[in-house]
C-alpha cells in the first residue's frame, strides 16, 4: 500500500514510518523538519541522540534494504503538497504533521495562533489534497483523547446518540477541550468530518492517549534509526518525562494534586494501531473514529510507579507537588472511556508494567548528561 | 458605554452602528473594507447605492450630531488591534469582522483557507486583545443559527444537558454546520468558551438567523446613509435575493425541493439584539450563548410569500426549482429551536408581513437597473 507519513520524522510518526515499511509498504515521509527547529527555538533537544532525516532513511536502507521516500515541505505550502499527491499517488494518508503540545500552543498568541493555522488550515489543504487527486485516499488523522477534555459521562468513540424532549439525533461526541492545541485537533475532526459528508472521502480520526516509551524493535536495529526523547515541561509527554526526572535525580513534577486521569498508550502500539487503521479503511463518506489507548491512570498513580521502579534501581526518587499551569480538574474527576475499536481490528495492548519503566529509565540514565535540569519546568501558565 | 464595532461597514454591522450610535453609546467602526474587495472580486455589488465608509459616517454626524469614530485595519493585524485597544479601551466589542457567506467559502481551497484563517485567527486575536488590554470588555460575537446545522432533536440556545448511562454533562450544543464557514463560527465558539473558562472573559455569541429587509429608521435618515441590499447568489441571503429576482422578472430560484428550514429575523430586531446584548453584559467567565432569530420558514414559505406578494404588486412572479448547489436535507426536516433569551432580555420581534416584502420590493423596483441577472445564480456547488 502506497502511504504518506506526514510528521515522519517526529516522536510517533519516525516509528510508524518504519513499522509499516518492514511490514511491506511503500512509505514516504513528509516533513516540514519543524520539530526539530522548536529544539532550537525552545533551546531544548532529545534525551537520546538522534540522526538527521537524511541520515536515518539511509541507515534504514543500509539495514534493511527498504527504501523509505522523503518529501521536505509544509501542508500549508499546497503547490508542495499537490505535487506529492501527485507524485505519490497515496492510498493512505498518515496526518502527525501538527503542532502536538498544548503548553507550546499556550505560550502566547503567537504560538496560539501559529499552532491553530499550521494544523487546521494544513489539513484543510490535506483534505483538499485528497478531493481533487486522490479521492480513494485514506485520511488516517491523529486526533487526541484530550479534545474530549474529562466531562462527567462516559466517553464514547468519536459520535453520542442524545435522546432529548422524546427524540434522537446522533452527533460527534461533544467536546471541552482543555488547550489552543487541543482545540485545534476539534477543529479539524469538525472540518474533516464535513469533508467526509460532502465529497465522500474516507477518513480515520485516531484519538490517541499519551504515549510513553520511546523505542520500538524497529529503531533499536541501528543508532541511526534512535527515536527521539522528550523531557522538557514542553513536549515531555506525563510517563517519559517522569522517567526523565527520575534519572537525573530531580523530584517528579505532579502538577497540582494530581488526580488529573488520562488515556496512555505504549508506542509499540501506536505503530500497530496505525497499521491496522491503514489496512482496514472505513467506506467512503465515512468518518470513524476510534479511541487509540489502552489504560488510564491518574498523574499520582504514574508518578508512584516511577518512584517505585527508580527506588527498586538504587535511585531515591521524590515526588514534589507543583502548581499547576495548567487550568483542568485535579481532583479524583470521573474519567470512563471507550475504547474497543482498535482491540477488534486486532490490536493486542502492552499494558503498562515495570519493566517498561525500567527500560525507559536505563535509557535515560545512559543519556544523563542530554538531560538540562533547567527545562524540567517550563511550562507556560495557562492564564 | 464605549462600543467597538468590528465589521461596521457591512449589511448588519453598519445600521449596528448607526442605532447604538443613535441610543447615545460611543461607537467605534472597524472594518477592513473587504466586502466591498469582494464585490470588486465577485463583480458584484448591492442593488442600492452606498457611500464610502467616510461618506457615511460624515453624513451621520452632518444629519444627527453624532460622531462614529473609524479605524480601518485587519483583526488578523494584531499591531493594529492592539493599538485599537488601547486608544478606545472598549467596553463591548461588537465582532461583525468575518467573512459571512456560506457559498463563498466553497468556491474553491483559497476561499475555505481564507475564510477560516480570516474568521478563527481573527478572533483569537480579539480573545488576546481583550485578555491583554481591556480584560472587562464584554465579547459580543455574531455567530449563526447555521452552527447547528438540522439536528432532528430540539435546537437549544448553545447548551444541552446529556443524560448517558445513568451520568449527566452539560456540553456546548453539538454542532452539525454544512459549510466552511459555518464551521468556521463553531470553531470560534469552541475557542471563545476556551477563553472564558480560562481567562475569565465574558462573551455572548449571538447564533443569527437568516436576516432579511435592509433598510432601518437609521439608514434612511439620508442617501448617504443607505444600507447594502445583496441579491446574488454569494452574499444574497433568501428572502432579500427572492424579492430582487421578482424585480426583475427572474423566476424564483429555489434549490431542490425547497424544503429546507431556517430561522430568520428582521434587520430592524438585529440591531435591537446587539443592543440588547450589549446593555446586559454576563458574568465574567460566562459564554452565553442567545438564538437571534423570530421565526423559522421553509425557502418554499420564503418563495410563496414573495410571489403573493409581487403579483399583487403587479407582477407576475415565478417560482423554478434549481438543482441545489449545496448538500443538504431539502424534504421537510424536522426544525425546532428555542429563542427565549433576547426576548426574555426586552426583544419585541417583526414577525414577517406582506407589507415589509412589499417595501423591499419596492426598493429594489426602484432600483433595478442596478440588478445584473448574470449574478443571479452564481453559486459554486458544494462538490
Amino acid at each position: 500500500m502506497r502511504i504518506i507519513v506526514a510528521g515522519g520524522d517526529g516522536f510517533c510518526g519516525w516509528p510508524t514510518a518504519l513499522y509499516l515499511s518492514e511490514l511491506g509498504h511503500d512509505v514516504t515521509i513528509v516533513d516540514n523538519l519543524v520539530r526539530r527547529k522548536i529544539d532550537v527555538e525552545l533551546m531544548s533537544g532529545s534525551v537520546t541522540p538522534i540522526a538527521t532525516l537524511d541520515e536515518r532513511v539511509a541507515a534504514w536502507r543500509e539495514v534493511t534494504g527498504r527504501t523509505i521516500g522523503v518529501r521536505i515541505g509544509d501542508l500549508n505550502d499546497y503547490e508542495f503538497l499537490s505535487g506529492v499527491f501527485r507524485d505519490v499517488k497515496p492510498e493512505a494518508f498518515v496526518h502527525f504533521a501538527e503542532q502536538r503540545s498544548a503548553p507550546y500552543s499556550m505560550i502566547d498568541r503567537e504560538h496560539a495562533v501559529y499552532t491553530q493555522s499550521n494544523n487546521v488550515l494544513g489539513t484543510l489543504n490535506v483534505l483538499y489534497a485528497i478531493k481533487e487527486y486522490a479521492p480513494d485516499c485514506h485520511l488516517v488523522k491523529l486526533g487526541t483523547m484530550g479534545e474530549y477534555g474529562t466531562p462527567n459521562i462516559d466517553i464514547e468513540e468519536g459520535y453520542l446518540t442524545v435522546e432529548h424532549k422524546g427524540r434522537q439525533e446522533t452527533f460527534l461526541y461533544p467536546k471541552t477541550p482543555g488547550s489552543f492545541y487541543h482545540l485545534s485537533k476539534v477543529h479539524d475532526t469538525n472540518n474533516i468530518y464535513f469533508a467526509c459528508r460532502m465529497w465522500g472521502i474516507r477518513a480515520t480520526d485516531l484519538n490517541q492517549g499519551v504515549v510513553y516509551n520511546v523505542r520500538t524493535p524497529q529503531t533499536e536495529l541501528d543508532p541511526r534509526l534512535a527515536n527521539r526523547f522528550d523531557y522538557d515541561g514542553i513536549f515531555g509527554t506525563a510517563l517519559d518525562r517522569f522517567v526523565a526526572q527520575a534519572a537525573v535525580g530531580h523530584p517528579l513534577t505532579v502538577y497540582g494534586r494530581g488526580g488529573q486521569t488520562r488515556g496512555y498508550i505504549n508506542i509499540l502500539d501506536t505503530v500497530r494501531c496505525l497499521q491496522l487503521a491503514c489496512e482496514n479503511p472505513p467506506e467512503p463518506g465515512k468518518l470513524r473514529v476510534m479511541n487509540q489507548f489502552t489504560q488510564w491512570f491518574s498523574v499520582n498513580q504514574l508518578a508512584q510507579t516511577v518512584k517505585r521502579v527508580g527506588d527498586g534501581m538504587g535511585l531515591d526518587v521524590t515526588i514534589e507537588h507543583l502548581d499547576n499551569p495548567r487550568i483542568e480538574r485535579e481532583d479524583d474527576h470521573y474519567f470512563h472511556a471507550v475504547n474497543t475499536s482498535l482491540i477488534s481490528l486486532g490490536l493486542e495492548p502492552h499494558m503498562l508494567d515495570d519493566q517498561t519503566v525500567a527500560s525507559i529509565l536505563e535509557l535515560a540514565i545512559a543519556n544523563r548528561d542530554r538531560i538540562n535540569q533547567s527545562l524540567i519546568c517550563n511550562s507556560p501558565t495557562w492564564k
